[in-house]
């Protein structure tokens, strides 16, 4: 374990993987919202290179980039929004450098695409699920949520409008409700409570189902989705 | 192979089940839209008591209620809304009352209730969802579409309101088509072309997330799903 010191820990988001679409979208929507981004890579110039990209798009934004590990050091919430063939390999890089109660947000689904297979097929996870899979692999004081999975990237991206998706966050209470809360922060995004960390398989193959759908559809944008009858209004 | 000769066969659904919450929901909305229905159960008496409660609520219902294998004789559309554990024992009934090109939908969802287990847990089917294992179970040439899990009950009862649901429909191309028409016919209700009949498992278990998510927002009208970006407009 590592001591602490980074000032803005507590509000800061680290988003590894972040030079990927679904992640650099996450990037830009977190420091639209104010808060302090780091993006992660295992390569210090790919992630400084994207942080510039997010830097020239959201004026004033607090954005830098560093390698992994050192990025899971200067953030509270770590989003693993790396191709699911690395989550092990990342997991590897990482885990001495996190901290009880840092929360790791998986966002990773099992696709068979990783194993050659077609986008919308999925790959049996002993474990139950990508989320859980990375809960087996991090110290049990560290709190895994699964989120984001179901937010296609081009609606992330695209800054200027709303996202218009729900996202389901299941993991334990008080670490669901903090990521939850990050997801009411951006303009369209709604965090709806998933409960335990295991409901992840269920929203895991959700994306295989919106992959088909969109391209059954052709839209180009992607297919998100949002519950209806829940008392908590959409925005 | 019995030759069929009913008048409205093309034009009537056929419900199994339908005198279940959710059976019977889908024969209101299909009578209110008004398609012949035909309620089966496997008592006539409880098939009949409940066409007389379509009746009394919709007015100029062509509704009337037999034992499964006759009602499968009455309609094109056989609608298998019976509980999971029922599902092989009823395909036993009707398997030799079907004709070539007959639709046979699959509503039931392998949740772990069925074997005692929590609501939220899912049964894993050799087959992959419970849609492809009735395929499994009849003639090639019976047409199995997956539909309509993931519309509460409640909502489909509540006639004066619009069901505020997608439908996600899967199986073969024509068949889907036809049965995602059939839900375009109910205010609120939207088809959406899910693709092939392997795509049931990541519909399939959609509800048991749903189910959960009512529990947690203690909404007793239940959860829906709307998928938004597509191109076809949810009314």
């Amino acid at each position: 374990m590592h001591a602490v010191t980074h000032p803005t820990f507590d509000h800061a988001i680290a988003i590894l993987g972040g030079t990927g679409d679904q992640g650099l979208g996450l990037a830009l929507r977190m420091a639209k919202a104010g808060r302090p981004v780091v993006i992660g890579s295992r390569q210090l110039d790919r992630a400084e290179t994207a942080a510039k990209e997010v830097a020239a798009a959201v004026s004033g934004a607090d954005v830098s980039g560093c390698e992994n590990p050192q990025a899971c050091q200067r953030a509270r919430v770590v989003i693993l929004s790396v191709p699911f063939e690395h989550t092990a390999g990342t997991l590897k890089s990482i885990r001495e450098f996190l901290v009880a109660d840092q929360i790791v947000v998986s966002v990773g689904v099992p696709l068979a695409t990783s194993i050659g297979g077609r986008p919308d097929q999925m790959i049996d996870v002993w474990q139950g699920s990508c989320a859980e899979w990375i809960a087996s692999l991090l110290p049990a004081d560290v709190q895994v949520v699964s989120a984001f999975q179901n937010v296609p990237a081009q609606r992330l991206r695209a800054l200027d409008q709303p996202v218009e998706c729900d996202v389901v966050v299941s993991g334990e209470k008080k670490a669901r409700e903090h990521v939850m809360a990050l997801c009411d922060l951006v303009p369209g995004l709604r965090g709806v409570d998933g409960g335990r960390l295991s409901n992840a398989r269920f929203v895991e193959s959700m994306t295989a189902l919106l992959i088909g759908m969109s391209a059954r559809y052709r839209v180009s944008s992607g297919t998100g989705v949002r519950f209806t009858g829940l008392p908590k209004a959409a925005s």
